[in-house]
C-alpha cells in the first residue's frame, strides 16, 4: 500500500537524515578533541589544551564559509557551543566574571566560552583578577570599555599592579531605545531604566524629556515590564526587549554615542601564538617630560603599526611617571611591532606586553 | 619540499574538515526549516511552526543514536541550540518566565528552548500565565514541583482559573553539598546558602550542625564565595560550585530528599499531537462525597493507564468540590486514556485536559 506523502513529512525526513549526519560528525569531532588531549599528555584539564588563537581561527573560517541562511553571529554561536562541549569533556574551563548571574558580563562569558564552561560569578573586578592570578579561575572576563562612557578605569588600573595577560576580547553591541505603551513622547512623565542606561542616554533625555522623572531599576527588562503597566511611563531597553514586552518604540538609538558597544577583555596567565588577525595591548611607562608621548608613539608610525586606542593613567610606580595603555594591530611576534618596540627602548621606562589576542568575532 | 607533520597539525586538519561538513549540514538544515515555514504559509512567526512533539521526537532519536564520547545531555543541548537557531530565522519564540535573569527558571527556559529564543523575565508566576493568555508570550515556563518540597501550589492554582495548556516539562537536577575551606564539619560555625537551599537541607543541618548559624544569601554561588574567605563557614551549593570555588566537600547529597529535582511546566495556548512518549495532565473536579476519589481513579487502573502524580486542591468552583491534578502516562489521543475518561464521565463534575506533552529529556 503506497500513500502520497505530505510535503511536511518529506521535509522532516530530510531533516532527520541531516541530523543523523550532524550528530555523527559532532561525535567524531569530540573524539578528535580527545586525541588533541592525548597528543599533549594524558589527564589534562581544559586549560592545558585550550588555545584561543586556534578557536579564533576556526571561527573565522566559519564566518568566511557562511553563506546563510543563518547569520554569521548565529553560526559562530553554534560552533562556539560545539567547541565548548568538545573542550569540556575532561575538566571544563573555569571562567571568573563580575557577578551576579544574568548580567552583561555573564553574556560575554557565554558568548566567548559557550555554555559548557563553568562560570564563576565574583564580587568585583579586582576579585576576577585575583582569582585568575591564584589559579582558582582559568580565565576571567572583565569589562574594559563602553563606547558611551569610555574606558573602565578600575580594569585598566588592575593591569598596573597585576601580572594578568590579555587572551581575548569580546564585544556586545546594544542599541538603547525608548519604549512606551502609546509610543508617544508627550505621554512620558517617568523613565525607567538600569542606572547605567540612564547614564548612557542622559544627553538625549535632557534634550527630549527634560522634565521626566528618571527612575533607576534593577535591569532594563524590569524597566520594560514596569512601563507596560503605566500609560505615563517610558522604559529604556534594547530593541528586542521592547518588542518582547509588546511596547511601542518612541525613539531608537538614543544613547549619547550611537555605537553602543561594551568591550570585555579575557584575562589569563599566559601569552598565546598568533591567530592571523590579532590585536596587541601594551602598557608603556614614560617619564613626564616634554615630548615623551610623541617619542613613544612615533616608532609605531615609522614601522607602519596602526594604533587602535590610547589611554593615559598616572603610573603607580613613580610620582612623575605616566602609563599609557596602547592597543595596536597585529601580534607581538610580528616583525613591524617588534621593530617599533626596539626603537622605543631608550624612551620608555617600561614596556609591558599585556597580551596579543584574536580580534573580537561577531 | 615536504615536511613531517606534527600529530597536532594532522588532528587539526581532520577537525577543520569535520567542521566544514557540520557547517554545510547546519546551513542545509536551516534551509529546510525555512521550507517548513513555506509549506505552512509564508511570513509566519516561530510560534506558527514550532512543534514540541516534533522536537521531542528529534531529541529522543539523538539520545538513541548517541554512542559518546559526549554525554546524552551535552549532545541534546547542542541539538536544542541548532533547532533553536533554525526556528528563530523568522520571528523567534517569546518565552515568559519568573525573573530576574540568571535564575533557575531561566536555566529551564534555555534548556528547553535554547538561546535563540527571546526570554521575558516576569515578576510573578501569575504574570507568566497572564502574558501567555494575552498572547504577549508564546510560551511560559513555570516551576511546578520541587522534589524536596512537593508541588508548588501557586502554579497549580493558576490552572484552576486560567485556560493555559501544558505543552512540555523540563527537569533540572541539583544535588546540594556542604562545602568549606577545610572540609571538616567541626570547623563550621555558620552556613551560607540561598533560603530555598537552607529549607531543602534543614533536616541534615538540624542533625549534623544543630548549633551553626544559618545565613540566607542571594544565591548559592554567593554562599560559596563567602565560605572561601572564612575558616569557620560552610556553604550549601552544587558539586560543581564547590569545585569551581576551590572548596572541599564536607558532605554530599544533604538535601532532605535525595533526588532533588525541580520540575517546570511549559505552558502555552494549544494542545499538540503525540510525540511517542508523552504524559497527560488532567484537572478533575468531583463532589466531595464518600468514595468519589476512588471512583475517579479506578477507570485508570481498569484501562491500564499508569498514574504518575496526584495532588488535591479545594476547587474554586464550589464549596464542597475538590479538584485533583492527576498526571498519567500517555497522550490524550491514546485509546486506553480515552476509555478511562469516558468511564469517568458520570463520576466527575469536570474533566479538563491541561495538556499532553513529551516526557522531559535529560
Amino acid at each position: 500500500m503506497t500513500e502520497a506523502k505530505n510535503p511536511l513529512a518529506e521535509v522532516r525526513e530530510r531533516i532527520d537524515s541531516i541530523d543523523r549526519q550532524i550528530q555523527e560528525l559532532i561525535s567524531e569531532r569530540a573524539r578528535w578533541a580527545q586525541e588533541v588531549a592525548r597528543v599533549k599528555g594524558e589527564g589534562l584539564s581544559a586549560i592545558d589544551y585550550y588555545r584561543p588563537e586556534r578557536e579564533a581561527h576556526v571561527l573565522r573560517m566559519v564566518v568566511d564559509r557562511n553563506k546563510g541562511p543563518l547569520s554569521d553571529a548565529e553560526m559562530v554561536r553554534l560552533f562556539r557551543e560545539i567547541m565548548s562541549s568538545c573542550l569540556a569533556q575532561e575538566e571544563p574551563l573555569k571562567v571568573g566574571y563580575l557577578g551576579p548571574e544574568g548580567t552583561f558580563s555573564e553574556q560575554a562569558v557565554r558568548k566567548h566560552f559557550g555554555h559548557a564552561a563553568y562560570g564563576l560569578p565574583l564580587g568585583s573586578i579586582e576579585e576576577v583578577f585575583q582569582e585568575v592570578a591564584a589559579g582558582h579561575a582559568d580565565f576571567g572576563v572583565v569589562p574594559v570599555e563602553n563606547s558611551g562612557q569610555g574606558m573602565i578605569q578600575v580594569t585598566l588600573d588592575m593591569f598596573l599592579t597585576s601580572d594578568a595577560r590579555i587572551c581575548g576580547e569580546v564585544e556586545l553591541r546594544v542599541h538603547q531605545c525608548l519604549h512606551s505603551q502609546s509610543g508617544r513622547l508627550e505621554d512620558i512623565k517617568r523613565v525607567y531604566a538600569h542606572a547605567q542606561s540612564l547614564q548612557q542616554c542622559k544627553t538625549w533625555l535632557r534634550v527630549n524629556l527634560p522634565d521626566a522623572e528618571r527612575i533607576a531599576v534593577g535591569s532594563n527588562a524590569e524597566a520594560a515590564r514596569l512601563a507596560r503597566h503605566a500609560d505615563d511611563a517610558g522604559a529604556i531597553a534594547g530593541e528586542t526587549a521592547g518588542k518582547v514586552y509588546g511596547l511601542k518604540t518612541v525613539a531608537k538609538a538614543i544613547e549619547d554615542r550611537a555605537d553602543n558597544t561594551t568591550r570585555f577583555l579575557v584575562i589569563g596567565r599566559s601569552l598565546f601564538p598568533p591567530s592571523g588577525n590579532d590585536r596587541t595591548s601594551l602598557l608603556i611607562t614614560v617619564n613626564d617630560k616634554p615630548g615623551a608621548l610623541y617619542d613613544v608613539l612615533s616608532p609605531f608610525a615609522r614601522h607602519g603599526v596602526s594604533m587602535n586606542r590610547i589611554e593615559s593613567r598616572p603610573a603607580h610606580t613613580g610620582k612623575w611617571q605616566y602609563a599609557f595603555f596602547i592597543d595596536v594591530s597585529g601580534h607581538i611576534d610580528d616583525e613591524p611591532l617588534q621593530a617599533a618596540l626596539r626603537d622605543m627602548g631608550p624612551v620608555a621606562t617600561q614596556v609591558r606586553v599585556l597580551g596579543s589576542y584574536p580580534v573580537a568575532l561577531p
